[in-house]
């Protein structure tokens, strides 16, 4: 009998698997240095530390680490998160609006779920990041974009988006964003929050790089200026371990109640066993010395990736120069498409991404995407010599490619 | 400045949250001996063991276990659960057909996500798992019902639900279901088998309690009979943790492709550390030898409490008898109300769950469903004898309420 075909929700038409994904698996070869990835260095996982706490909370307290728990998550867990803004901001943000939730990438589900309807409106950054387009377009988002400048989001073009029809949602990493690496200045946020209060849009302000600060200093949350339709999302896995999928979300009492059965609906609850584990952990270890041991590496590794950079790549290639975080990002000249220099990076075993998947008005074919987190020295200082010598061919400077590596 | 109202999605607009939690939190005093969860007994969760294997796979391989992993799920978990598939029932199963899922809730959510357009129809039981009804809401399905009798769906309205238009899903839990206990007899498997075939319903088999059949034969899973367009799910929640958050879907290579990028955008991947724990307690532990302990527990309990409800309920209190799982389901006479049978019984420090919100068409006012693996024999005993003095009480017959606890 012929099977009918599949018919599939209407939501998956514009749903695409993540072109990331498709690198990553072209990457896995171990001959070939990538800076392609998205991974903390898995060398400063406190492995020791967790491997501890995990025996101990499962042996001393196995009836409750292991059986089901509350959908808002473990409120030890959720008071650990609220002094941590207290100490790093003076914020006040009360345990009970806190949400723990699978990765703070189901946070954006959840907004999602409780709040778009298709054909809502929905803002990102140009370049944006990629996890929340693919999102937003499984929720059948119209989408628009607000190009970024070292310093933020573009002044005019973020007044003129929001002067408009309103965004249901406006979505912003603002510290040390993926993939760009750039961090809203104090005064962009003061703009935006401005251009923000008398606005019904709400503001998704994800951090789950804040803490991963190792130049100038910390910036007040935008959910400290405009706290009203703010939605302040972290995550415990660039500080802590990606691996256990805990994150959280910050939201008022009223839409609190939607998205926690919005939760309940989607997985009933985020592991228990991850959040005893971090409870533990973040009881007899010290959280802020451990992420001085994570900075310290990664502000070496993105040093000396800029420092090839401004050494070796062609002066028509700018780059940014991040703060704090995982990226850092390269613009080419206009017309040089970055999927060439990609092409002839992997003939010479060096990966990166090309940037244009992170643009969704399908611009940004002249840009890259470069991660310094999950290198070491060695191989950062190996794999940028390749890398300018290929950005030097399709630059047109035949001779060089290949010779650096 | 008044603040304008949020404005949710319409999705938001027909689901609450769940009846359960709310009992839930009135049986959170430990003097209230407790019918009404659905959770397993912890004190038979493998806590030495899974000690063990956590605190060896983060101290032996920390580098992988806490780090991001594929959204598909661990290559050696897919392996032993097909492995499973093929040893209790010959059945062939491919591991690349398996996602892991964030608990077996998580993959309704994403064969929602995956197939689900707002007024699609979702044919469910009746009465049926309430989780389930939660999340097709959220997913603006229009519901039709077949009812249960002992031995599965009733075959007349079984015919007539799938031979008008056909609905989208299908949502069964054909072993020892929550809330009724019942189990689908092998007649009428074969004769829903050949209902679907020439149908384009998507029947999802929902599988938890499977593995804990304490009376008769394991029964042929639907899947078997009619796997073309039938999604298979389980979970390790009933069976070794649900702490751990890890539950399973089979899929065919063509949705899968959509159900992985589904799962990508909701949570990334499944908590690696847990799938790492599980991969290595099922190594080095016989989880069939761990299962019978389960059942031999858990049928204790229900032999006690079906023998106390043969005793002392009142005759007109009708109740299933469940081969397996962990519920039973009482029906009262029409026009008697298990609201009122609930109300009384918190008073005498009994509770269980009214069945009412297991039912999408309004009705089950009279019946209740009683969880017995969460009680020890004690408190069965004890229990049970309130209950069946409040059931007098409400039935008319009000000299003997309180008087057996």
């Amino acid at each position: 009998m012929p099977q009918t075909p599949w018919v599939f929700a209407s939501r998956m038409d514009n749903v695409r698997r993540s072109f990331i994904r498709e690198i990553l698996k072209v990457t896995a070869d171990p001959s070939i240095i990538s800076f392609a990835g998205g991974l903390p260095q898995p060398g400063l996982f406190p492995a020791a530390a967790l491997a501890k706490a995990a025996e101990s909370v499962i042996a001393g307290s196995g009836s409750e680490s292991l059986q089901y728990s509350t959908t808002e998550g473990d409120p030890e867990l959720r008071r650990f998160i609220a002094g941590r803004y207290k100490l790093r901001f003076g914020l006040d943000v009360d345990p009970d609006w806190i949400i723990i939730t699978t990765g703070s990438q189901q946070a954006l589900d959840l907004l999602a779920k409780a709040f778009l309807d298709p054909g809502d409106g929905v803002l990102v950054e140009r370049p944006g990041y990629i996890g929340a387009i693919q999102l937003f377009s499984l929720f059948q988002a119209e989408f628009a974009s607000v190009p970024l400048d070292d310093d933020g989001p573009d002044p005019e073009a973020l007044g003129a988006a929001l002067s408009g029809p309103a965004p249901k949602l406006f979505y912003s990493v603002p510290n040390f964003q993926n993939p760009s690496g750039i961090t809203w200045s104090k005064a962009r946020r003061e703009l935006a929050a401005g251009l923000l209060a008398d606005s019904p849009t709400i503001l998704i302000e994800d951090d789950p790089y804040g803490e991963l600060r190792f130049l100038g200093e910390h910036q007040t949350p935008l959910y400290a200026l405009r706290p009203e339709r703010t939605f302040l999302l972290g995550s415990f896995s660039k500080v802590v371990s990606p691996g256990l999928r805990v994150g959280w979300l910050v939201a008022d009492p009223e839409s609190r109640v939607k998205l926690v059965t919005a939760k309940q609906a989607s997985d009933l609850h985020t592991s228990t066993l991850a959040q005893r584990i971090l409870v533990r952990y973040l009881a007899e270890n010290d959280l802020s010395a451990h992420v001085e041991s994570i900075k310290s590496a990664y502000r070496r590794q993105r040093d000396l990736m800029v420092a090839r950079i401004e050494e070796l790549f062609p002066p028509e290639a700018r780059c940014t120069r991040p703060e704090g975080g995982m990226f850092l990002w390269i613009t080419l000249p206009d017309g040089v498409s970055a999927y060439d220099v990609f092409d002839a990076a992997i003939k010479e075993k060096v990966a990166f991404v090309p940037g244009g998947p992170f643009f969704v008005d399908g611009t940004g074919a002249n840009t890259m995407r470069l991660n310094f987190s999950n290198s070491d020295e060695e191989r950062i200082d190996v794999g940028m010599r390749r890398l300018a010598a290929c950005l030097d061919k399709v630059l047109s400077r035949p001779s060089s490619c290949g010779a650096a590596s």
